[in-house]
């Protein structure tokens, strides 16, 4: 016998699927009067409701959208596992979404887990972003919203993030207690908070270290492979001398690296390379690529135990923001080891 | 003047946020008085719908789910990426769940999705996963369901793999003409149907140029960076000759590398290795790591296309599926390059 459906039920009563599905999950919206008929109507045609459909009873009050700029970037993936873990362990769903850094794709985004009416939302901003309002409008329907890494400040919404001031001062001491000098940094051209946190960690160690700030040395563009390479060869043509290159990320970092060894310049003896954020492929590249750890799986877990908390709290935004604030690492590999290779 | 929300309009009717949400968006499943009353209180509030709620309206026909394994495999997060750029010039949005290889996990997904009302599933298989009730009720549904890579063969829905036979076959042949004769193959211990594809091409390519399938030199197990090298310490161990690895994939073949580094085992001189996927790190690691490209981008793209398609389909699950087989490529770099470093 052919299994009966809701849409035999629909074509029998001539309803809509919709209605038969809210009516069989006992929806508030659908009269009592549908609801009577429809289960008439199920019984008399064999129906037998399935387990998968009789979860859509409790709307999606057990899913939560986690949108991010890059699943690519290890990072991200891997504070996104570190939340998953405990929300999966207390019984929530993650659906992703990647803002792939624009703009326009995360306003798609977070309108698509309004619509897919998500229980919270945690979020880290597109590069391209400067308008929150998308994010406003969450806040402003009383669902929960918490940023991590890339937070906008205005909004006074939890967040979890590390002292990227502490990570770039942390980034270029290393280099200084190396013997490195002439320390360039790459930086974002956008006023994107962590960036101009880790350039201000940059600045305060070289003054600390009685360093000068030589504003040459300072290069401000996109985070890239390709703009890591440019910079080198940008310094070559200009003629700048530096003895170490401290990117604010590590795919820059990398590019970086591969044009100086292009260049036939010898890492980490003529120049040290450091990155941020400890990449995947940091540690199984030629010389290993030196970077700050920015403890991802306790941000995933911090993340996840602050939305729990929002999430089971009555007055969500009355209170100040707890605001969490991890600390970074340094890793010290190869392409920084100057004192033990010379 | 504060702003008036749809929550101040559902206190003033004391009925619900989703009824009057609804109403103001005309769905078919509230009455006409209550949209009246809804419209008429909204208005007397100075009630004014902004941009985001009002694409509340057309339900999600415009979200795609996409279940994969993992993200951290820069092949799925590379298919994901070529197919997010056809369905968002298509005016769709991309939700993705990452089933971590777990059954249960990929299980919570797919309700999450149908829970999430998305329009269709695009879906690539758990290792873990042998029992496939809920791919299934997807296609009961008569939701648009395409595997893409890892396919649920008995399911008989559309799916967009790589020829992996050929894959295998390429691999070996490779090796082959390189000049090495003693070929490890390491495989899955499951029965997944491209591992199994993948082995056939290894035996085919060594029946066809004449060298003997030793079957001590073929090792089953999980796939991973660590089980890579385990399998280097275990032909050691048993002090069985070889003198080139083919890896299921690029983490394992990555493990085998180095661990035969750490026995000073010269690459590609005395062993060659060679992977699968051409993951992102395979480019960046010394020496370079050959693989098989599994063509992400063509592969993104004809999937989008298969599914878009079956979007658009009256009768999506009536003819036999449309399946699309692309061609993988060899990727030969440094650690095969015996030829050229001899």
């Amino acid at each position: 016998m052919k299994k009966v459906t809701i849409q035999d039920i629909a074509k029998e009563l001539d309803i809509a699927f919709s209605t038969v599905a809210r009516a069989l999950n006992d929806h508030p919206a659908i009269s009592e009067a549908t609801k009577k008929s429809v289960r008439e109507t199920a019984q008399k045609l064999g129906y037998r409701q399935n387990k998968l459909a009789s979860s859509l009873r409790s709307g999606h009050s057990n899913t939560i959208g986690i949108m991010v700029p890059s699943l690519d970037v290890s990072f991200f993936s891997s504070v996104v596992h570190g939340i998953e873990k405990i929300m999966n362990d207390n019984g929530y769903s993650i659906l992703l979404y990647q803002s792939n850094e624009s703009y326009e794709s995360e306003k798609k985004g977070i309108e698509t887990f309004l619509n897919s009416r998500v229980a919270g939302i945690i979020a880290s901003v597109a590069k391209e972003t400067t308008l929150y309002e998308h994010f406003a409008e969450i806040k402003r329907r009383r669902i929960p919203l918490l940023f991590f890494d890339r937070v906008v400040e205005a909004l006074q919404v939890p967040s979890v993030t590390i002292d990227d001031y502490k990570g770039g001062f942390l980034a270029t001491e290393h280099l200084i207690k190396q013997g490195y000098k002439r320390i360039v940094h790459i930086t974002a051209r956008q006023t994107m908070g962590i960036f101009t946190e880790r350039l201000k960690g940059y600045r305060d160690a070289l003054r600390q270290y009685g360093l000068p700030v030589d504003d040459r040395l300072i290069l401000y563009g996109d985070f890239s492979l390709d703009f890591g390479r440019e910079c080198i060869r940008e310094l070559h043509r200009q003629k700048i001398a530096f003895d170490a290159v401290f990117a604010l990320e590590d795919f820059t970092a990398m590019g970086a690296l591969q044009q100086l060894l292009a260049y036939k310049v010898r890492v980490p003896e003529e120049v040290g390379v450091i990155g941020f954020a400890n990449e995947s492929f940091a540690a199984l590249v030629t010389p290993g690529l030196s970077t700050i750890d920015q403890q991802t799986v306790p941000m995933g877990e911090a993340a996840a135990g602050l939305f729990l908390k929002m999430l089971r709290s009555e007055d969500l935004y009355n209170n100040l923001p707890n605001r969490v604030v991890l600390d970074p690492h340094l890793i010290a590999r190869a392409s920084t080891a100057r004192l033990a290779s010379s």
